[in-house]
């Protein structure tokens, strides 16, 4: 028997980069949060701490402020150019993950007029990419997290099987609430990206809202489903989606009714529903997901 | 020399209701954090357990729950409501405030149609309200935390003084950005809440974003002074605004410049400008100010 | 009527500095936040964007480093240092007010000697000071925050009052359970910061596990007595005690009693009980205080 | 193609159980926040919203509480308890996952003496397990987060490659500090748990303080090859330890040198490094880590 080391990365975290666009008096804002991993062969820092392999992180710190000089057209691309160029920075490392979040931000407006350089953010959700090289291959998971949506009505859970610790009572009329934390990985490394992840956003927010709900996991399946009928480029679509528990106040003790108007929004437990819509037809990917939190 | 009780209060922190107005088939949604503390005569409770003045915190949130039944027309509204109750509930209880954060719904859009009953939620900053029974007076303190904001342009900062440990550069061109947290105390308790929220946000932002600044306290007082230019109901403004610094970053060592396009953004330390603006013929009110969280 | 500057302070908020003492073999370690801020007539700044009077919080910052050059030999002393300096930097300087969080690190055993250079941070509570310079005046708060502490028997609740929205039973039996903020206010700025520190500490924790309660309010007050009572240095005491509610878990619908075995930690609503205790004869001292978040 | 459901997973998130041990007059505490995780053919709920399969999460909690009626020797013993319930219960389920944080409390001193009744919140880093029900298999991974440790001195990083956007200087000398998550895969399910993680605990600690570090992959895989060879009942250890930079300020500018005293504790951006240390002759358990945040 041997002790060996097994897989590693390593790299820098969240580097806060914000690029602005001066090329026309109205400005526009990029702000994003990268994290860059390098793996391939970094055994010799491991067993003796020689780190003749080690590309140092604060030089892939320097890495995103130097390209960021050229202007980010969108994460996904920005996450591109950088893991490529990270795979292939020296013969030892064989490949690189990239994270980036992006932040939204909306022109503030004044007299009903956007502000060419004043700008409030946008809050809610974050949109997210994940791109990996992989040798000579290139991954991109696009993502968003933090997406909290509502049904008032629409929503029923009923027929499921009662064991000794079951006391819940069925409904046919519940709140829905979740917070969607989405990750659809791209067929092809040259897509609109900023279009492409309009559609699916949208796509995902029009079949939450439209599903009449059975289950939360009905809802993920539609979610998931809608994406892939309209996004040809998508070949998998994993969602997290806790079910945000908002319980119906009971308000007899004070001689009151509550028609479905007065709930609690409860912290935890939640239920935490995980799952994955893909096509049949599309080889897998794992690498594309490694370092990537997630139930698989 | 005697040790004694001073100032006190109890109450229920955090009631998270969630009420749904159904009376048409397009659903509205009220999204509160409700927090009410007591002020009286609690002496006997602190001195020897004798509870006989103490109105539970677990009937403090029943009420807020049992209220929520007639409907959540605003924070404001709700608070009052609230505040006037405990005031009055009993003659050893003198006072009451009543704390609210309101959480802003955006109905989604489907088929570019505003949905009935399915909303996301808007994220970014939260609407407060703290209300405040004082015997038979009524105080009310509307705000908002959280509206992170940004120019990219029209900031300047020179012309400081420079002791021992002044290190720093004066600079025509620089980003600001802060996350404004807001309190404007109301002369008055019965105002259109809403509107005048809304009027309230517009201004500070547009002075905000209009404000040519040579210091982040002169766009405070700025934003301040609008406020009470355009609303004659707010008797002061209290605006607490952290420098969110956006560093340029220096690309020189890779033969780059950096004209004003790559920033990182940092997160400690902070500068943090805090500040009061107010009409000098108004009477002050402290005790609407009491227990909030601020400078002075 | 006119629109004037109301009270305001600026200042660099949250520098972490770390001072290593390598004196002896046998290091030791000090680890800061710290937050300052400057009162005085900063009027031409908020006006006209005049930064004549701005120290900049760029050189508050470079003074904590540059102070840590010589030690640091507790939170109180070192601000102390800091808000002397401060207020007497500039006449139109009035007045300064320093905030230090202080983490504490633990020597890690190895072999079950304790390591010269080699630390665990110790987690759970934060030491606090706040150091305010008023004029010639100086006033120093020392504190802690997030003291989570429980006792799973010696705590009743009953004998209050049954308003109409009151539910809650009466018990002889429950588990209390509070994470303490306190801030005490001493007499006087030249003590042994630490030995007194741990006194008030040590006493506030006695007093919790000692007293058989009846209310939290009675906790609180026996806490801040024997503080008073022990360490004559001390004027008034400041608690803020949040009910964390464990509630007892009704297991009947599975065929079991619960003999106060099992419960359940609830994140919210809970209650929040806040008070002062001082000594009759002491001057107050609001400025002390002024711009600490609180009750009152 | 068709567009397929693919792995999927549900259940209830976060149980925060605290079971009290009161069979002597001193009571011991347990407290954990509990989330499990059901597997098997769940495709009804999603395709139809039939939830005939769907053990609901509200009953998987009711579990949670019903079991610790008889007391939690152990998070592990615990965990596996419920992970064999869950996959037991139904012929469509093939598997659970059960994932557990412990909280520590320890006893208050009263005089000197240990309290029976009253305890402090430990702080610092939290106890975790995740046991996985795989059809008829049981795999546990202990672990834990959180656990903040530091060296001021004994670590050096130097001899690394200097590409295009490497700026760094070589040192001799820097504070190492790091944030430990770890998880251990166990073989075996009965142990003496505690004792384990005692010693497993222990001995990382013991070789973080000890290792001359070179690098933080060397002292990560020290501290993991220190585990395999101190607790034969591993098989495998991964660890993510960021590199919490500590930066020596520069005081050049007041006159001031700087030897190894005065650091800025940065928070982000930071390095992360993430590597496994496993025996060569033991088998691989994937499943063990399915649903498991990580890097591989």
């Amino acid at each position: 028997m041997a002790i060996v080391l097994g897989p590693n990365q390593y790299g820098k975290a969240e580097v806060r980069v914000v690029a602005v666009d001066r090329s026309t008096p109205q400005h526009s804002l990029v702000d994003l949060n990268v994290s860059s991993a390098l793996r391939g062969d970094f055994s010799a820092a491991h067993l003796t701490g020689d780190n003749a392999h080690v590309l140092t992180t604060d030089a892939q710190k320097n890495t995103v402020f130097a390209f960021a000089r050229d202007g980010i057209s969108s994460p996904e691309a920005f996450g591109l150019r950088l893991a490529t160029h990270f795979a292939g920075s020296y013969d030892w490392i064989s490949g690189a993950r990239v994270e980036l979040e992006s932040y939204g931000w909306d022109r503030i407006a004044v007299g009903g007029a956007p502000h060419d350089h004043a700008f409030r953010r946008a809050g809610g959700e974050v949109r997210t990419a994940v791109v990996t090289a992989d040798g000579d291959d290139l991954h991109v998971v696009a993502g968003l997290t933090d997406l909290v949506v509502l049904k008032s009505t629409g929503s029923e859970f009923w027929g499921f099987p009662r064991d000794a610790y079951t006391t819940l009572a069925e409904t046919r009329e519940r709140i829905l609430a979740t917070a969607v934390t989405a990750r659809w990985r791209y067929v092809g490394s040259d897509l609109d990206w900023h279009a492409t992840y309009d559609t699916v956003r949208t796509t995902m927010l029009e079949a939450f809202a439209s599903t009449h709900s059975l289950a939360l996991q009905q809802t993920l399946f539609a979610m998931g489903t809608a994406v892939l009928e309209t996004v040809p480029e998508v070949a998998e679509v994993r969602l997290s989606m806790p079910n945000k528990h908002h319980f119906l106040q009971d308000l007899t003790a004070f001689g009151l009714d509550n028609p479905d108007v007065v709930y609690h929004a409860d912290d935890r437990p939640y239920g935490l529903i995980e799952g994955t819509v893909l096509r049949d037809d599309v080889a897998p990917a794992e690498v594309a997901w490694q370092g990537t939190p997630g139930f698989v």
